[in-house]
């Protein structure tokens, strides 16, 4: 594995659209205690079902601890393969590389790292583990790397066309716990040399509650070229009404980098999800403070969904607007099998399926 | 990674010989201060030397525990791939499956391992993440396994020549530490349906004072179907001499799998090499008890080199025997680079470069 001291665009390397082929998927194997209930059994289970769904159509790569490593192998099917890993938590789309291709080669973007935050506003300390998965993800799959662990950035606050567009929010990549020192300007500029866009739109925010700061993932997805959805209430008492609100006025008025128009698709969300006190109970202390609370609004949306080679592989809640969310999907994505996972138990650790996975472009 | 349950000679799968085509090597970092002097700097130079004449010709991997991935990753050049994996010790030609092959498709043999002998006179306790390398190997390089884990065996107890015949010695492989209730009878069965022989040729013992119970492969190799090197002194007062001697005479009546006579060409060994004072200062104790005394003589010999695609890769220590064992094995392999590496590092830990690496031939 080389460092590769140029960029990807210098290069004329750039981030694929997700739902361009890919090689395969990363995920890592949930074990934290204070972030996945009673010792994270049901979180395994779901992320299980998470990797065995991808795994029908790509090569699904599962990192797990050394004290997980077994039980890991043993719940996976054996098409899924297990690698000895270390990490803080389990955020593949945040921990592993960004992607990058030429169409001909891949390589992988180390952003840096610092558990959504830092010391300012991040979720857990330390990060150590989980910043040096990037590197180490390169050196597994044996890609060259450019090397950007200087500035703070996670899988999950973008996402792109692959045709020069990124789509991100001002809540998450200009939170102090990030780049403070960096401008607007010079953070889009990072985007645009290492994704290789022309274009980045910058919606305010994402969805309510969302620990992350907000990342897009969870509220706004490209599902074709100049098409997105969009997380969206129609219940305008819910916090979340003006937020999605404001990414649909920017989205109505703004143009992508081929200057096209961007038809917006609402995904509805369910009924708040809120946590239980049981639920609670099962969640290790952090510092001596209880990690969640009971009643406490969890960011549930139907946009943290997975594109794989042959499915889209999306959270359900258990609610009424479960199967109309797949439905939209489906239209969306004809092609594709889309394949619902009860997900209240990815959920709980604060992400859904888009956060635990991370996708790898399809390599010669 | 799945599991078969049947036999590589049942599916026409066997290990081929060590100078036939490989895809790649593996290797571990040493990093354990009862093992390697003075924190394991030096035997992690050496070991890093071996990687890179490896390297030249064939892809290293390199497992590194946590702690030691960052170190691995800047010490050895990027055409090497490091990889996360935990192990007790660095003895991959021991922890790594035996790779076997139908010309088409490779698969790992999972054998037993139990640190040279277990609780009757293993050398480490415990042994439990060497024990699970080898499995974490199959599912690295995704390959299917054979599990023989209620067999104890290490790599480095057995030689091949790819064409029907093992070599092992009967003081590791009957020892009362390995597989006790098994007689030797049983115990050639395991080898011929799991090597895929059907022809074992049992020395008596191997080097002097080799605390592995004296594995073959820091006595005899073969070097092509039908010739092996023998280590040799001529020094009739050498303990040495004796088991030399031994082996020789059993090489000389015994014929291969193919029936053909058995060259043997005799390396000789190195003046008796000893660990100093400084050197048994350098090593943390083990139970409370030095893992080495000043004085104590080490199990030297030039046998314990790696074939390559395109070197053999053999220890010197510092002799004036090191230019003649060289002499030889280029005069054996005249179509691959002769590459010594200086192995005292390597040899304090209580093998050499044989016994680090662990080659895993070429599949598509």
């Amino acid at each position: 594995m080389k460092t590769i001291n140029s960029t990807p665009r210098a290069d004329g390397f750039g981030m694929p659209a997700e739902w361009e082929p890919h090689y395969g998927c990363v995920m890592i194997f949930p074990e934290r205690a204070d972030s996945w209930q009673y010792g994270g059994y049901e979180a395994r289970k779901a992320f299980a079902e998470v990797a065995e769904a991808i795994a029908e159509s790509e090569k699904v790569t599962v990192c797990a601890s050394f004290e997980q490593y077994e039980n890991a192998r043993q719940m996976l099917p054996p098409q899924i393969r297990v690698v000895e890993m270390s990490s803080n938590d389990a955020w593949a789309r945040d921990y592993a590389p960004t992607f990058v291709t030429n169409g001909n080669e891949i390589r992988g973007v180390n952003w840096g790292f610092n558990a959504w935050g830092g010391l300012t506003d991040g979720l857990y300390f330390p990060w150590d583990k989980d910043d040096k998965m990037a590197r180490k993800l390169c050196d597994l799959f044996d890609k060259d790397m450019y090397d950007l662990g200087g500035f703070i950035l996670e899988g999950g606050s973008i996402h792109v066309d692959g045709e020069g567009t990124c789509i991100t929010t001002e809540a998450c990549l200009l939170s102090a716990g990030r780049n403070p020192k960096l401008s607007k300007n010079e953070i889009e500029k990072y985007l645009c040399e290492y994704l290789n866009v022309n274009k980045v739109i910058w919606l305010k925010n994402g969805i309510y509650n969302d620990e992350t700061n907000e990342h897009v993932d969870n509220i706004c997805a490209f599902v074709k070229p100049a098409e997105v959805v969009l997380a969206w209430t129609d219940d305008e008492s819910d916090p979340q009404y003006e937020m999605s609100r404001s990414c649909l006025e920017i989205l109505e008025r703004e143009t992508d980098a081929k200057g096209r128009k961007i038809k917006v698709h609402k995904l509805r969300c369910p009924k708040p999800v809120t946590i239980t006190e049981d639920e609670c109970r099962g969640l290790d202390t952090m510092n001596f403070e209880p990690t969640r609370t009971p009643g406490e609004r969890l960011a549930a949306s139907y946009v943290n969904f997975y594109i794989s080679n042959g499915a889209v592989v999306m959270p359900f809640f258990g609610d009424p607007a479960d199967e109309p969310a797949q439905e939209l999907l489906a239209s969306l994505f004809p092609e594709r099998k889309i394949v619902p996972i009860q997900a209240r138990d990815i959920l709980i650790g604060g992400g859904n399926i888009h956060c635990i996975t991370q996708q790898i472009p399809l390599f010669k």
